[in-house]
């Protein structure tokens, strides 16, 4: 049936991670391996160009032999059941799409779609920092602050896919409104825009290594791992918001593990130290003892493996 | 193998539902209904004591024909792989007890055990206010704040039993310590000591409907009713409480049903009413917008009836 090159490519999966500014993509075989990448700008803001682009990058990577199927995360909510999107504030032409069934139409590929976080749990649970948890929390720092949920060993998406929002959890009854209508969301805290608000209230009357620096939460963790009294309390702020919504987690769900990814959990332990301080201080205290925290152990391939293992569970 | 004596009988299973202060026993039909039933006051201290209590329970209830199993449900947590009890602080010499294994040899009937509140949202997910959705969140106002979760059709009970502790999510960081080691805990607040505490604050200094009553929640709740400024702010303060706790569920799980049982819930619409615009507040608005609310259908019988269903759900 198909027309195998490369014995081992045959069962090799495909896997799209499309942010809001790059598409990631990559081959990645039954067991995990990661064959031939590609990363590539974001080229349109219609879907039909967005989609052409997935397909695109589809046939790019089977030139080493055809994908059984193809997995495509995405930075929104995806329907479980009807595959389409809604709330993608970085690629608003999707909003309504049902990916999953436009994609298949234009690789000529059994095509799936999840949310991005979920994906990157997927990818966490199977190969990385939660493999052998059947109980696993996948917090993804960056812009926003997402998460995947992996409960009794399969992903959680909830009613309609929204499961996982735990940037959205309010943990400053007196915070600042949020963007969802609502206030004090750990999103307002630990999100980027979050941290630059802080750091700015931070420097305010304070000689502070971040003065002409781009407030960046790389930078600001940078700079707090320096003993800057203002980054430090920037970081303790996110470390606290990121805390009281993990233990919100943990009180609820008593999953064993936690993993840390996104960009801005690998700008370093001073971070993550301090948000499991700070778990620690609102989670029940069996519920903390049974629980562990890493870092991602995928990095930024998780994307990609987590789309492509989507694909492939819904294949098996 | 079974002596029937009447037919229907046969397939009856038993219900145990163990309180800090009663003990409620009932068979259970394989459709839900409820046949004969018990209520008696706890009668020991200890676990042999309380053990020997539930096996003369069923002893008596099997006087109708035997049953093919039993299901305990109790006030703490129940290891899920090892039926071990933990956190029992109404009847802290269960503390450790393999239960389900113990109340097996007493009474010579395969038993299983469970959360109360867990037992209490199968019934409701199985014949009650949560019947037909597959993701529903139950909570249990009592003394305490307690919840069970239905998701993806089946009950959750996180790693190690604890899953469901929404009494424990810090929702107040400038709040009063709580007993698990935290503070400003839903409980601290929604709790039936929570409530006492802030009557006895809202009344200061001011001419209440509350002065010289019983400061329990249902009294208050009444009061609030009656337009009493005092017991109103004490009721506001509950549903801010548990409205952030519920939102903080609804944003990670997307359930689509929350239902609310335990005795306080059953003190009236102007609890509820509030417990829902607080939700309301502080939930993703797709993520509300697909939940509904409900009153427990199965009130006093749930326990009961959850319980069965463990049994029933073990067996089958």
């Amino acid at each position: 049936m198909y027309n195998v090159i490369v014995e081992s490519s045959a069962a090799d999966f495909i896997g799209l991670d499309l942010g809001g500014t790059f598409l990631k993509a990559a081959r990645v075989a039954a067991d995990g391996t990661v064959g031939r990448k590609l990363r590539q700008p974001v080229e349109s803001d219609s879907a039909d160009g967005l989609l052409s682009q997935l397909a695109r990058a589809v046939h790019l990577l089977e030139e080493d032999g055809p994908a059984p199927a193809v997995g495509l995360g995405i930075p929104g909510i995806v329907e479980p059941v009807t595959g389409v999107a809604h709330g993608v504030p970085n690629l608003p032409s999707l909003e309504g799409v049902p990916l999953a069934a436009e994609l298949a139409s234009r690789c000529g590929r059994p095509s799936f779609a999840a949310n991005d976080a979920n994906a990157a749990a997927l990818a966490e649970a199977w190969l990385g920092a939660g493999q052998g948890f059947g109980n696993m929390l996948y917090v993804s720092l960056g812009t926003g602050v997402g998460a995947g949920l992996v409960l009794d060993g399969r992903l959680f998406t909830g009613h309609a896919g929204y499961a996982g929002e735990i940037g959205h959890i309010q943990v400053a009854p007196d915070g600042v409104p949020c963007g969802c209508g609502s206030w004090g969301c750990v999103e307002t805290i630990a999100g980027a825009p979050g941290w630059v608000r802080r750091a700015e209230e931070a420097m305010l009357g304070r000689v502070s290594a971040l003065s002409g620096q781009r407030l960046e939460p790389e930078v600001i963790v940078q700079a707090a791992h320096g003993g800057d009294a203002a980054a430090l309390e920037v970081v303790d702020g996110a470390a606290r918001a990121l805390g009281a919504g993990i233990a919100a987690t943990l009180n609820l769900l008593n999953v064993e593990r936690v993993v840390m990814g996104g960009g801005v959990s690998a700008a370093g332990a001073i971070l993550l130290d301090r948000v499991i301080a700070e778990t620690r201080l609102r989670t029940f205290p069996a519920v903390f003892a049974g629980c562990s925290f890493r870092s991602s152990a995928l990095g930024a391939d998780a994307g990609v493996v987590g789309a492509a293992r989507v694909a492939m569970l819904a294949r098996a």
